[in-house]
């Protein structure tokens, strides 16, 4: 069972954003820079591009929705996209709010506080209920 | 008009590998990794996540075809994605045929040949063709 799958099931705590029936976005724990979210199918799959043409398609639809709401809750010039997966096997679509290229290298890292993170959830949610 | 219209255009000459009426695949002239593919909208537009969600699917289901296409034709542990922007201003979805994390940073960068890169267009064109 992937961590992921874990967070899906409330076994690991995590900063949700929202869900549906089929996906669900959070927060990275060690994020690149503020707000960078992961959006992941809630079936355990490994390789995105495995996922069948109507699955993958839910999973981009639904990160659509939340890299408009990321774009407006923080501030940046604009959100990135990122698909890797070399490390958890559990396709996971990386969202990230982009000043600088730098910012979609894995390398930096930006350290947030608890309350950090929850307001970063808060100001996310409230733009997504505006959409 | 961007660098990426000119080459819809046929003004500036590019690898092309595929296209259709709304979206077109060709290879990175400064891939990260051979095979790096960008996929792009041929509708002028600067931010992925702008585009409507009718054309921002449909180029994520052009981009799936060519991905799967790619893992098959280089040799890989999987094929990334990563949308960034902050160069061009018209959207394209990079696909890269990982190894290794470092071939998703953007900073060491591979040398082909003009044969090398018409040998790649044919692999990934032929794997097309099966799909």
């Amino acid at each position: 069972m992937s961590i992921f799958t874990k967070i899906i099931d409330g076994e690991i705590p995590a900063y949700k954003i929202t869900e549906d029936q089929h996906y669900l976005a959070f927060l990275d724990i060690n994020p690149n820079a503020k707000g960078h979210t992961l959006c992941i199918p809630k079936k355990e799959v490994d390789k995105i591009f495995d996922m069948d043409e109507h699955e993958y398609l839910g999973l981009m639809k639904f990160a659509h929705r939340v890299a408009n709401a990321l774009e407006k809750a923080i501030p940046c010039k604009r959100v990135g996209m990122a698909v890797i997966g070399l490390e958890v096997p559990h396709a996971h679509v990386h969202l990230i709010p982009l000043n600088h290229m730098d910012e979609i290298r894995f390398q930096d890292k930006v350290k947030l506080s608890p309350e950090e993170f929850e307001e970063t959830v808060r100001t996310i949610r409230s733009e997504l209920l505006k959409s």
